[in-house]
């Protein structure tokens, strides 16, 4: 995990944001949520499993990484505040999400613990003539479960750090995290995930049951 | 604002947490949230509302400072971690929370805009004997709204701190927003807050239309 992204004090999640092949009506507006900074697990660190849960799922992302201050920023200058890209996973306690989802209560305990934001070193913007040109993949131990294009988001960088932008200042390091392409499932503890963005950089992360309880 | 609080990299919201004469069911386990430290500002600053909304709704908490890592804390040892305590908001975009509770989707939009957090300078802990026999007041110009001792909330400061700390890092300068007393209601474009914790700590601030709209 790099410097910038270990200064940054928050992470955007962008729900459903990728096309897919089931003809769902679109969102108007993405879904937003907040994942806290003390979720991150950098390269070749373990995902903790509540003793609670059976698995907790994978999303595979790109992420992208605020390089300064931005507020009312307008779609044409957006990545002018980009500093670079990682491939992040949205780690997610499903079950316990579709209890918080149709109780109306906040995603936080689905999404935020400890090692449940996985992330790659960050790729400087250089590096990334496109970031609407890329390919994200995931494996879960040797079979490949997710592969898509970042061509296939349906609100696209600009737009999500201008919109985010409009009511919220983004800081340096901060990271959105920008959906995942079709694909998901759930990881046990023992398996492995293997990720990546082709071409520019891979990660691994294994799975396994936490020792202490999630509640108390 | 203390420096302590600007070092933090998250704000933790409790939701319903304190008894009150309306006789309703008991949550079971605390509603948490978790708020951008974007979102805080400072004694004497100006919350903005956006242009898309009538009022915002203010929530006068206890706020509880985080002094120091922690992780798996049980609850007779809470209170070592705590550095001290401020005088906390939690704006809330009321009729907006209610659309996205219904849709079961995140509270980030409602509650989560920059100037949302308005706070207190941190009171150090060695002035607090007991933080569950403080008074929480708040007025809204000339009007007291909110008057109610912190000797009601439901889930007390060393049982959150435990059972948040069991699935998520608590860092230094971290902040629980500890729930609203009740008395909660609009606030105005031209309308001020005046707030405190008796004895302790007063702030103010005004509440004016934000003049670029919250959305583009
Ligand atoms: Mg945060
Ligand atoms: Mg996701
Ligand atoms: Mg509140």
């Amino acid at each position: 995990m790099s410097n910038l992204i270990e200064k940054g004090t928050k992470i955007i999640g962008v729900g459903r944001n990728y096309v897919d092949k089931n003809p769902a009506p679109m969102p108007k507006e993405p879904v937003l949520f907040l994942k806290p900074t003390s979720s991150y697990l950098a390269n070749g660190g373990t995902i903790e499993i509540p003793a609670s849960m059976e698995h907790v799922w994978y999303e595979a992302e790109l992420a992208v990484v605020i390089g300064k201050k931005a507020r009312d920023v307008p779609e044409c200058e957006a990545l002018d505040y980009v500093a670079g890209y990682a491939l992040g996973l949205d780690m997610t306690a499903k079950e316990l999400q579709a209890t918080i989802k149709s109780s109306g209560l906040p995603w936080l305990l689905s999404k935020g613990l400890d090692t449940f934001t996985p992330i790659s070193e960050m790729i400087p913007k250089s590096a990334v003539p496109n970031p609407h040109d890329l390919e994200l993949w995931l494996k879960v131990d040797e079979d490949l479960k997710q592969k898509g294009s970042t061509n296939d988001m349906i609100f696209r960088i600009p737009y999500l750090i201008s919109h985010i932008s409009s009511f919220m200042t983004l800081l340096e390091g901060d990271v959105i995290l920008t959906g995942t392409p079709e694909g998901i499932g759930p990881v046990k503890p023992g398996q492995k995930i293997t990720a990546g963005i082709t071409g520019l950089v891979d990660v691994h992360f294994d799975a396994e049951r936490r020792s202490t309880p999630v509640t108390n």
